[in-house]
């Protein structure tokens, strides 16, 4: 394909982590091409002497959001990955200059229709409330349709999407009832490139701890979502976790009331024919999708209860991953082109 | 005190890790001193160049099994870590010869008084069936005075000291029933000195996994003990996992059935008292306790519904911390001498 | 490119993490297809089931060697990994009967024309000395024109990449002279996928250790590579090192007789064209090149010495990275085909 | 020893990774008795709630500075750790009212008596050079009777303290002369407790660099000190690393011209009596000192040249393990009381 044919795509908050790995997958797409990259703390910088990774692959230097909104024209879809809070102010401003340009939010503004929701989870009145129901929830496996024809999209967050692939099976199901029990546990890159304590290397190598246990933020878009596939009542017992590695999520879900085989026929009816997403028999590992755009579900159990694990990179189906999922669906393209690489064995 | 006034004590399998760790713990006990080591592997080498952390601490070399055996005169006790199912052959021979002697075992073989779950989870025979009812389970918080007059002890495994001190509190208070869901990761020292799959460093050292999920050979000892507090029927569902981390295990317990002011009511109760274990509100950190003799138990949650953490060394209270508490109490010294040193801040 | 016009190519030794490696590359590389891959190991297992990495991107079952030989005229290539020592039996035999076909050995076997040093570090005699001189050396930066024609390709080891990588533009400046002192850290997916005490997690994780200090192995082929640079008298004082990490070798060198702006002239000119070498002022990061085929050269010092840094995969540019560069030398193609790709920035 | 017999002692900055270590230290040190602690950032907070490694062995809560100058009279000495640039101001004041009291100073403010050095490597003038020839430099091995007899001692930095016990046997035996190159790689915890980039768990984790090459500040106190023991010309070539560990220190020293058998001779001859540096053939472990007061020397090489490193816990022998061996020199007690206590060996 060559360069006049691609389309535009400009990226808003390219110098954090998601943004960093959003344009890790935009460089070697063979469908869109970059055409201007913003970041906040680094405006006319090189971006590869910023991001070292992508030295051979990316041209230019970061751009202020001003100059960005002045070459909006040449875009078709825009990426923002900006601190949180903030894009529930960009993006409406953009958006409202350009009403046939694809906006996809990494940040945790438009995920739900819930202001209410939205204060109590994040602590602070939403400034945009009459755009919520204008978002499509970017969760692809289960929102594709809506997704090809959606030009304003909130892509879901890591802790987001890994409850969420683990659980809608079973709401599909009709087996997601009562107390729902599920450990996750994340590597620190899902913290972003901001130092802090809880990601401070002395602190953080060798140790494993749990927060906000039953409490977690992502809950709001979690539960938000899956009471659109069931009625039944049931509450998600949500306990995040800290582990000393850097890229993936783990997630364990207790099902007492479902043997293996139920499990098997569950999970493989709901991403038996998915490209990103895979069910196993038995425990997935991390390492199998750090730095990849794909999920991996396992199943183990006995007769009559079970256990569901489901692995996803932080910043690849967690992030980046699925956005360029969602960006290829939202153009027109095919779901997972500029997906396709494998990730390595160690 | 004088080393004449000292108690002689004996190590065999002292180079494995929980070996390595009893040692560790000796050559700064007051009350006791070490008098011979053995290790098959190692017969005639300096103590001090296989386990160079000793270095300074530490004279002689291994000895032989045999050699060890003619000199049991001279030791009160013997701390046993040998490979799985060893100690079913070994003990029962030397303390047919030295009844007054005190063996304290570190591997599974005899800490349930049940050989038809032995055969079931350890998938072989076992050697010296008529021994089992003679040890005392040595989860030293719960069995104290027994230990206190016990020749034989057998020494609860890493992960089942953490689900036992993690349980317990809840099955003394009626609060264990039905279905109890429970995630429990552990470092990779719980594996021992054998390399192996597991725990080779490239497949380890980025990654996380579970196994033996619902069906780890430490339950075996774990609803027997329980059993001896509680008579609710219950079946604990529980999911191991491998970290990428040396050192620790942390337990995270579900309790949908009791509110936060009430765990803290029942874990306070338990553990108030204790010098190794103590009881706070939110999640402990694995660090606190490496490389210690202490467990630390956490509480979150709210009015209707809690978690319940615990985080242990694996070698430590998890092993040789919980041996060296049980020596002492089987000696009639202080229960936690040799104990009182603690781990650092990072 | 449709599918009948891509080379074939055969792996021999396709498990381990090099060989591994050179799958991951191959399954995206437009340019050639896989026709085979042996295992001795996994015979008849699924590849995807050995290498979870892989799955969606190659199908079939490992062969034994004796079937892919039975099917050599289906490529056009074989990239051969196999233990130390195996390589200079196995493939004086196939290439004795299928003369057109390129093979790419990634043993340290036939990497000098030099059976006497052979012995000397490898402590064994060559079973196929006269096929030595037949070997064109693989450091594509240097040897590029040879590796265009070659049939026999002996790629470098990892250690000896860096070190080459390193040391060849001083060589070519004749500033190679005298004492060099040059120290490596290196990841554990350098060792292999084999578990050993030198990468048993418990005891690599939190460690760092040197070993084989003066005496690495790889310094008979980074002697001989380097002779043919330079008449210069000069002796490598070369100390490798175990550090707590996966994947990268970091090189430093001192260089006490020549200042920084010497160094970037000398390093410039050496790779300032070069697709996956680059040069920087100041410490180039092992990360930048973790799952990666590229090295990055970082010079620091004053006006009158320097220091030279080298950061390059162990997988990736010192093994696999580095055999598809050869590869697509030798098959004519463009030398960068299916290495392209950026790796994360965490 | 009762109580009232022990001697009192104060803690400036109590709350860092030094100070944190040192406290545990004095816990279990049966000379010593602490009486008083400050730590600006936490003034009221229990010191058992910030430093959870030391609940139960330490009661009571941070102070601030002038609550403690208000107690000097209870203390025969203080341990100050603070920020860089701040004992300059506060052991002057304190010192000036209480000129038997002890003061130990953990910054780099008064290791050297040279102005001028100082402003050039730490880029600001010093606020009291008057109190400089005041300080007896605390590298114990080498000064034990200066400090015997000192009230003001300024304790060496991590990496000072490996590179003095490295290169200061040379020094005395004649053979530290022209160009001197070594490596030293450091883990996280030198860095102290306040997150940075370069500290920031996804960066580092499995990461490796260089910084400052050929001009770390701590070579200025490194050079003073060595030229106290010779008049020969030398210059250190010093790369400080940044390793993916949290605790230790190894370094790495060329020597062209001694071999291993004078090596051995050299280094035996300096610590061969030594408690807390040992020597050996081969290379150490880092792992071996974590979390010790130790050092261990490991020698390598051939007949005519050699290497010889040096593993240092950074906040041991690198920091509070040498305090306290400083401070039972200054106050009269035996020179390793409350040091002896091993690190576990994983």
């Amino acid at each position: 394909m060559k360069s006049r044919d691609r389309i535009g795509v400009g990226v808003i908050g390219g110098s954090g982590y998601i943004g960093a790995e959003i344009l890790r997958y935009l460089v070697t797409h063979p469908g869109v091409e970059i055409r201007w990259v913003t970041a906040n703390t680094s405006i006319g910088k090189d971006i590869d002497s910023v991001l070292p990774n992508l030295k051979g692959f990316v041209k230019g230097v970061f751009l202020s959001l001003e100059a960005a909104e002045a070459r909006l024209g040449e875009v078709g879809a825009v990426l923002v990955s900006l601190p949180h809070n903030e894009s529930q102010r960009v993006i409406p401003q953009l958006a409202g200059k350009a009403g046939d340009v694809v906006f996809i939010d990494m940040g945790g503004d438009f995920r739900t229709n819930d202001p209410v929701g939205y204060r109590r989870f994040y602590e602070c009145e939403h400034a945009a409330p009459e755009w919520l129901p204008r978002f499509v929830y970017g969760l692809t496996e289960y929102n594709r349709e809506k997704i090809r024809g959606a030009r304003l999209i909130a892509n879901p967050g890591c802790f987001a999407t890994a409850l969420n692939l683990t659980l809608a099976p079973l709401a599909v199901a009709g087996k997601l009832k009562g107390d729902v029990f599920i450990v996750g546990v994340t590597g620190s890159s899902g913290s972003g490139n901001k130092p802090s304590a809880a990601t401070h290397h002395p602190e953080r190598a060798t140790n494993f701890r749990s927060y906000k246990a039953l409490s977690h933020q992502h809950l709001l878009e979690v539960e938000a979502f899956l009471r659109t596939l069931t009625r039944d009542d049931f509450r998600v017992n949500f306990v995040p976790q800290s582990g000393p590695f850097v890229r993936g999520i783990f997630m364990t879900l207790f099902v007492p009331g479902a043997g293996i085989e139920e499990l098997e026929g569950i999970y493989r009816a709901a991403y038996g024919q998915e490209a990103l997403v895979s069910v196993m028999r038995g425990s997935p590992e991390v390492r199998w999708v750090q730095g990849t755009p794909r999920s991996v579900i396992g199943l183990e159990g006995q007769a009559d209860r079970g256990v569901v694990f489901c692995v996803t990179d932080n910043l690849g189906k967690g992030a980046a991953g699925q956005a360029i999922q969602n960006l290829n669906l939202a153009l027109g393209l095919s779901e997972t082109e500029g997906l396709l690489i494998p990730g390595g064995f160690v």
